[in-house]
C-alpha cells in the first residue's frame, strides 16, 4: 500500500497501442519490464499522459490489472480521475482488489474558490472509500484549478488516506517550499511529493524538498540517476545529467505533441512497439521527427542511452 | 430512427436516485409514462442535466435500455459524450442495439478552433458509425465551444447522420435564422433544430424557425402546447402561456441549481420519487424552495397544472 | 460621498456615441435628466454596460465628469476597473476631484484562489486611496471570478472603504441570504448591497435582503417602482410589475446584444439619441429589432410606460 | 517603418522602475544603450513583460517616447493592445508621431471563433490608420485565442499593415513550417516571423524559417549571436550556446516569476537600476534568488558574460 514514505521515481506510464488502434499487451509487459530494470520505485498508469480518458471502462481496468500483474511488487498507482464518482469508485475500488498501491485524482476543471476544491477531495475519498491512499494531483497548467499551499493543507488534513502530492505547478518550486516549512513548523503531517511537468524542473524540486518525480519522460533511467546522485548531495553530477537532457526535456514537455514525442522515443528504445496514439491525437511531423533525432544524437555524445536511436 | 424531420419536444430526462443514491427504476418508468402522457415527441437520456457523468458505464446503459424499453415507439436519444471515442463507441453501439433512435455529442471544452471542432465531429461520427443517427449539441455557455453557423454548415456537410441540432447558445436566435436561411438558399440540406436553454427563449425560437424543444423544464406538458399553438399560428395565446411560466422557467434557469429545482417540482407531480441528486450536487436552500412554491401557487392562478403542488 | 447606508436603484449609464463614434454629450444631459425624473437613487457610469473599455483615458474622464456636473446632489458611481493600478487610481482620484460619490472596482480574470482575490482589493484599495469609497463587483459569469461569502466578508473586513456590494452572481440569492446572516449574526459590519444581472432575479433579490438593484434595463422607472413596492411589503404588487416585464427583462439579459436591446429601448424613450455602439458590437438584426417591438407592444398593454414605443 | 524584411533580435524591454514605483527613466536610457551595444535589430516596449498594463495613458507615452528617442535608428515597435480601439488608437497614433516603426496588436481573450479573429484585426487596422505597420502577436498560451496557419494567412491578405508575426504559439514549430509553406507556394505575401517564449524553442525556430526573436531573455546578447551562427549555418555551435543557456532560459520561462527573474538578470549586469515591478506582481524568494545565481554560476563557465553576475 502506497504511504507517506514514498521516494524516488513513480514513471507515468503511457499505454501503448497497436497500429489499429487495439490495446497491445505484448508492449505493456515489455514496458512494465524496462521500468522495473530502470530501477523506478513505482509505476503510475491511466494518467492524462496514458491517454486514459480513451479508454473505455473494461479497458481500463483490463491495463490498471496487467501492469499491476506484471509489476509485482512494483508498487502501481492507478489515476481514477472522472467527471463522477460513481465511476472513480469503480475503477478505484476494482483496482485496489487487483493489487495496486493506490490511486490518483484529479480535481476536475469546474472547481474555482478554495472550500470547492478542498470539499470535492472528501466527497471524492469518501466515495472511493477512505481505505484507499490517494495522490493529490495538482496540475493548474491543464486543469485551471489553483490550489495554495494552504489548500493543500486542509485537503492533508482533512483526508488521512492522501499520502502523496503529484506537484505539477508552474512556477511551482516555491510551493514545494511552503509545504515543507508547514511540515517542519510541525503544523503538517509528512507526505510524500513527487513532481511532474516532464521533469523540467526537477533539478531544482530535489533540491527543495521533492522526494522524487512521478512523470513519463523518455528516459526514466535518467530520473532514476538524478533522483540518486541528488539525494547523494552530488549536486554538479546530477545537473550535469540533466542539462545534456534538457534540449529533449524541453521538447517533450510540448502540450499537444509530447506524448507523440514520449512514444517515439520509447519506440526507438525498443520499450513499446508502435508510437500510435488512439485518436484524437496529434502526430510527429516529419520535421518534430528529425528535430528529436537530432537531440537523441547529440544527447548520445553525453549519454550513452541514447546512443543509436536516431536512425 | 430519428431523422431531420423531428419536430416537437424531446425532453430531457433527469436520472432519478433513491435517496441513498441508487438509481430508481420505479421513477424512471413513471417519468417515462408521464412524458408520454404529456405527449412529447421523445425522450433524451443521459444528457447533462441527467447526471450522466455521474453514472459509471454499466449503470449508464441500464438506464438507456430501461428507458427505450418503457418508451414504447417513443424515440430515445441517448447523450453519448464522453472524454474519449472507445466509451463513446460502446454506450452508442450498445444504446443503438438497445433499441435508442439515436445518440447526441456535445464537444469537448478543449476545442478552439473552426478546425478542430469540425474535425472533431468526423472523427466522432466515425467512431461510433456512420450508420448512427446524431444530434450535435451547440452549447457554448457550459462548454465555452463557439461554433459559428458556418461551422455547423461544415459539420452537417460533412456528417450525413448530423440529422439534429441541438441549439443551446445564447445569445442564439439569429443563429437559427442564419441557419434557416442556409437551407432556404438550397446551400444546405435539412436537419431538424431543437432549442434547450431550459426554454427561456422557446417564444422567439420558435418563430424563428425551430422545429421545437428538447429540454427539461419541469412541465414539459407546457412545452408541448407552446409548440403547438405556435405551430397552429396561434401566437398570442403561445406567448400568454409562456409569459405565465416564464418566472419559473427563469429561475430553473440558474447554473448549478436549475437541476435541484427541476427534480424539486417533478418531486411535486408525482413524476419522480425524490429530488436526490449524486454528489457533487447543490441543493436547494429552504429559502429556494419557498420561492419556488411562491413561484408555483402564482403560477398555479394561470396553469391548472401548477395547482396544489406548493405546500 | 457612497456609504454603506445606500438602497434604491443605482442605474448603470450607458455612454451616448454619435452615428459617427464621438461622444454624444447632449444625450448624455437628456439621459441623467431622464433617470433623475425616474427616481433613481444614483448614476453608475463607466461599467461594462458603459462601453468603459472604448473609450480612451480623457474620454473616460470626460464622461464621468459631466455625468457628475448634470446630476447634481444625486451620487455618482464611476467605474474604475483597469488592467492596472495605475490608470485606475488616475481615473479614481480625478472622478473624485469632480465630485463622483465613489467608485466600483471588477476584479480581473486573471484571479483564481481566496487569497489572491483578497489581496487584490487590498491593493487596489491602498492604490486609489482608502479615503475613496468603493463598490466590489461580483460578476463571476463574465469575469470568471467567483467569491465565496467567506472572502466577501474578508474582503469588507479588511477594507473600510469597501460600502457596497454589486451583486451579480447566478445564481446568486443564497448569496445575498448569506451575507445578511454573517451581519445579522454581528460578525459583518454593514455595507448595502445592489444587485444587477439586469434585474433578472430583482423581485427575489430584494426579498432576500438586496437593498435595491444596479442595472441599466431600459425601464429603470419600472425597478424604481418595483424597489419600492417591495419595501412597502405590496410583493403581490411588486411581482404582477416585474412579470409583466420579464419577458424584456430576459430579451434584454443576453449577452453580447444585451447592450444593443438597452439602447433601442432607450432611443425609442426618447432618452437618448442614437443606438450607436463602438466597435466592436453586436448590432441588432431586424428580426430581433421585430423580437423587441413585439415585446414592448405586448408589455404596453400592462404598463403605459412602453405605450407607442414600437415603431 | 517597420517592414516585412525585419530579421534579427528585437528585444522586448522591460520598464524599469525605481523602488518606489516611478518609472526609472536613468535606467530607460542605460538599457536601450546596452540593447544597442548588443547588436539587436530592434525593440519593443510596452508588451506585456514590459508591464504596460500598469502604467497609465501618460506614463505609457512617455515611455514609448523616451525609448524611440534614445534608440535613435533602432526600429521600435511599441505594444498598443487595449481593451477597445480608442484607446489602441491614441497610442498607436502618437507613438508612430514620436517615431516608432510599428505597433504590436495582441487578440483580446474573448475571441472564439476564426471568423471573430479575423474581423478583430481588420477593425483594429482600420482604427489605428492603415498606414502603421503592425505586428500581429500570436500568443495562445496567455491569451488563450488559438489561430491556426489558415486564420493568420487570411490577416495578413486582409490587412497590408501586417508585417510581421511575433509567433508565440506553443508547440509552435509545425505552425512555422507551414506559414512558410504557404508562400513556397506563392500563396501568401512575405512577411517577417519573430518568435517568443522567452526563447525556449528558438534553436529549432530558426531553423524552421523564423527570421529572429521577439523576446527578452536577459541575455539578449546571446540571442543575436545565436541569430547569426544560425543565419551563418553553424548549427552545432549555435546549438552549444544555446544548451548552455537553457538551464536559465527554462527558468525564466515560467510564468508569473519570469518578469522577476528577468528584471534581476538585468539589474546584475548593470543594465537596470532596480528589480522594482508594480503590483500586482511575485517578487523572488530568497531560494529563487540563489537558483538563479546558482544557474548563473554555471553558465558563466561557459559564457563569459555570465561571469561575476552572481553575488
Amino acid at each position: 500500500m502506497l504511504d507517506h514514505t514514498a521516494t524516488g521515481v513513480f514513471v507515468i506510464a503511457p499505454t501503448p497501442f497497436h497500429e489499429d488502434g487495439r490495446i497491445d499487451q505484448g508492449s505493456i509487459d515489455r514496458m512494465v519490464d524496462a521500468f522495473a530494470a530502470a530501477g523506478v520505485a513505482g509505476v503510475t498508469v491511466l494518467g492524462m499522459m496514458g491517454e486514459a480518458p480513451k479508454l473505455d471502462a473494461e479497458e481500463a481496468l483490463a491495463v490498471a490489472r496487467q501492469v499491476v500483474r506484471r509489476a509485482g511488487r512494483l508498487p502501481v498507482v492507478v489515476g481514477v480521475s472522472a467527471p463522477g464518482f460513481a465511476a472513480m469508485r469503480s475503477l478505484a475500488r476494482t483496482s485496489m482488489e487487483a493489487g495496486a498501491a493506490g490511486v490518483m485524482i484529479a480535481p476536475p476543471p469546474s472547481l474555482r474558490t478554495d472550500d470547492q476544491i478542498v470539499g470535492y477531495f472528501s466527497q471524492a475519498s469518501e466515495a472511493i472509500g477512505r481505505d484507499i491512499p490517494f495522490v493529490l494531483q495538482d496540475y493548474p497548467l491543464a486543469l485551471g484549478v489553483v490550489m495554495t499551499p494552504a489548500v493543500i493543507r486542509r485537503i492533508v488534513e482533512a483526508n488521512p488516506a492522501c499520502v502523496m502530492l503529484k506537484h505539477e505547478d508552474w512556477p511551482g518550486l516555491d510551493k514545494i517550499t511552503a509545504l515543507r516549512a508547514f511540515q517542519g513548523e510541525g503544523g503538517l503531517r509528512p507526505f510524500s511529493i513527487l513532481t511532474g511537468n516532464g521533469g523540467l524542473f526537477l533539478d531544482l524540486e530535489l533540491e527543495r524538498g521533492a522526494d522524487g518525480a512521478m512523470t513519463g519522460y523518455g528516459f526514466p533511467d535518467m530520473l532514476v540517476d538524478l533522483v540518486r546522485l541528488s539525494a547523494e548531495g552530488r549536486r554538479e553530477a546530477a545537473q550535469d545529467l540533466f542539462d545534456a537532457h534538457l534540449p529533449l526535456i524541453r521538447y517533450e514537455q510540448q502540450p499537444g505533441i509530447g506524448l507523440a514525442v514520449r512514444k517515439y522515443v520509447l519506440r526507438r528504445r525498443g520499450i513499446i512497439g508502435t508510437e500510435t496514439q488512439r485518436r484524437p491525437a496529434v502526430a510527429l511531423s516529419p520535421a518534430s521527427r528529425a528535430e528529436v533525432d537530432y537531440l537523441l544524437a547529440r544527447l548520445a555524445r553525453w549519454d550513452g542511452r541514447a546512443a543509436g536511436l536516431a536512425p
